[in-house]
């Protein structure tokens, strides 16, 4: 007897699936049934064809789908300041070019035209959601909405006045309109974004505190990123950053901890107590030679570590699929073990971890039935990925970018065969011309 | 007055050259002539116009053209074992895989196979000239030829039988045979290659010594890859290898010391003194968890450091634009220092540095009048590098092996629009998945 088809949107063939939930899962030759944005079914293929008739059927020999990747660390609109001022120690990139170069040209334009390169970058290699901090997030969500991804938006605060707001009371202001505006924005969200301890007083922090118990959404911060950055802490105020932020409340669940590569053991038991997220940016660190995060130790200490790539000012890209490569090589020479972090690991800090930090892992982080369909398809079958014994070894030891030919976002095909479908690449590439003919003179 | 105007084979214009020498040098809008082989002339592109009249004539917009890459350590054959066995420390991998995989399979058809996989992937990825390691070098050769790559083909030498030799003496005896065989072969040659301290012992040691004095080439070894390495030395011996090398007679500028991750000051100064080279695999050292090599150490010492992949069993890969990348942030960290190795250097090291390490300096290397044409060609102009203010800040930190286009190995076009134009990439494919297949079960 023939059981009865439903009729559905799309269903995607592929040679690998790897869910990442159920742990260690790896299906061969299943399919993935998709309707109304979301994933209806996983299955071997056969059961798949007989239980759905698709609008659009996509067969992917070769290829290995995953959880759309969850970037959470970023600065989007510094795309446009990729490579502008390379091989140098972070207080001076910042001090000397990054934040003169903010100055004089950061703006609603700026922001929109960098936003919209970032995106169409994160898109082609496989991100499908991203956690940002940046000025004019209300711009960064229009480029977001344009692209069809799913975004976190900082709601940026820092103690000196920038072209979007003079102090703290105007960041604040500004940071609540947009998240009350976006609230029932089904892919863009909210988290409070201090800069830094050192950038960003007590008052402010407190404030955030409170206010971010009350809208129920994370405070998303740069923390412990450097020696120096410590060192200077102390000096001062005879306190360790960490040790702040705990006394001003912070240290919480919804705290998302970015760098933390100078960390004794106590801060790593406090930081797994208060249930705070680490997320790790390994090729900012070891770029602007802020230290090494100890993950391994981290992970044994049961803290939750997603991944990001930082700003493309300082990284210099957003390839979620090269940050998981490093991030898998390091951990192992940091916890001088071999073992350490292998490859479905490193796989779940890109996928799961992210969205559990991010407090959206109801919805994303990984291919599981009635979860948002954010898929991302990976070809392994060219010449620098075969043969092919292990699928997920190979996209965190030997993929590359290249290799991501399809991206879905809530069911949307947002990269089709490699091409972007809701973005304009030409008109993107224009601007990015433009603004470095500006920059530059 | 039109100037009489010369007939050549090739001219490529490009957006930029960099030619590695002179130190530091960018050309914006310049070409290169190409004839017989070799670099004619460089020069501003009208004035290459007025003086040349081509056979071809290549336009390279949004192009750096680079020297062609050198990987100055891999195991050609073993990319057939790629990603086997990941995420295991160095020994286990060894012992308990990667060896006994090799016993059972290792043999010159797996050879040919696996090195005309390799040399398709490092075509593609902008590698005109390898460095190699492994059994069966005469099949490895022909795979080179068939290719139109540039190799030096170690002659192995290990203490235990292979399927190549059954002891030191047919090891030697083949190498040398090779050797002679090689000798008027203007793209490959060759250089000893005992395997490591601690599986080659004394007496092949100074025989390889005395032999590659006399026929005048290299000798590329594994050497202080491991703590444990040295530290079992020390125990059975109460010497640590690089100590041992020196009393054999080992230490000069013929001696190509691979990983060199353990490594004290006395030993710095000592390799600094004698000559010896440091081929560097920063990929594979952090993978294995094997330590970290210091290469800025290295750098301020004198000593001459290029850069290896190694083999694809440990990397995964055998792309120099990834290797470039890692060494260029693990420098920044391993050293404290952002500023550590800058771009240009990291781009010296993956040609020119290799080049003399090589003793293939006169000939490749640089992109300057009299060498070879062995030229790569990478395209900056798509999303993930633009804009693109400092254009090899771009080829270390945001391009990627994708970007690669165009190959030229003496004055031939190995890779054309991405494509190969001497192997076939579906032939080797289907060996890739046969072995695949083979080893799996």
């Amino acid at each position: 007897m023939k059981i009865q088809t439903s009729k559905i949107d799309t269903i995607i063939h592929a040679t690998w699936i790897a869910p990442v939930e159920p742990v260690d899962t790896l299906h061969h030759h299943y399919s993935i049934a998709i309707h109304d944005g979301r994933i209806q079914d996983l299955l071997p293929k056969q059961d798949i064809l007989d239980k759905y008739l698709a609008d659009v059927e996509i067969t992917l020999d070769n290829h290995l789908l995953i959880p759309g990747l969850i970037n959470t660390h970023t600065h989007s609109p510094m795309s446009l300041m990729r490579g502008l001022a390379d091989d140098l120690p972070l207080m001076d990139w910042l001090n000397n070019h990054i934040w003169p170069t903010e100055q004089q040209h950061v703006s609603a334009e700026f922001v929109l035209d960098g936003s919209l390169l970032a995106c169409a970058e994160m898109i082609k290699s496989g991100t499908t959601c991203f956690n940002d901090m940046y000025f004019f997030p209300e711009i960064t969500a229009r480029a977001v909405e344009q692209a069809g991804m799913r975004a976190k938006l900082g709601l940026i605060l820092i103690d000196f006045p920038s072209a979007w707001a003079s102090d703290a009371d105007e960041y604040l202001a500004k940071g609540i309109e947009l998240h009350d505006k976006l609230r029932s924005n089904s892919l863009i969200s909210t988290a409070f974004a201090p800069h830094a301890p050192y950038t960003v007083s007590d008052a402010p922090l407190k404030r955030i505190t409170t206010y971010a118990e009350e809208l129920d959404i994370p405070v998303h911060i740069h923390l412990h990123e450097t020696a120096d950055e410590v060192e200077q802490a102390v000096s001062e105020s005879g306190q360790r950053p960490i040790a702040r932020l705990n006394e001003l409340g912070l240290l919480s669940p919804r705290l998302l901890a970015v760098h933390m590569t100078q960390l004794n053991d106590d801060e790593i038991a406090l930081i797994a107590e208060t249930g705070a997220h680490v997320l790790h940016c390994p090729e900012s660190n070891l770029k602007l030679a802020s230290g090494f995060c100890p993950t391994f130790k981290l992970q044994q200490a049961g803290i939750n570590i997603s991944l990001g790539t930082d700003g493309a000012a300082s990284n210099n890209d957003l390839d979620m699929i090269s940050e998981m490569h490093t991030a898998a090589l390091l951990a192992k020479a940091v916890a001088n073990n071999a073992s350490a972090l292998p490859a479905e690991d490193i796989l779940r800090m890109a996928t799961i971890n992210g969205a559990i930090a991010l407090g959206l892992d109801s919805e994303i982080g990984s291919l599981e039935v009635g979860k948002s369909a954010d898929i991302t398809a990976v070809d392994l079958g060219g010449i620098e990925n075969q043969p092919v014994y292990c699928p997920v070894s190979q996209l965190i030891y030997s993929a590359g970018r290249e290799n991501v030919t399809n991206v879905w976002v809530a069911g949307n095909h947002l990269l089709k065969d490699k091409e972007l479908t809701t973005l304009d690449e030409k008109a993107i590439l224009e601007k990015a011309h433009y603004w470095q003919e500006k920059i530059n003179t």
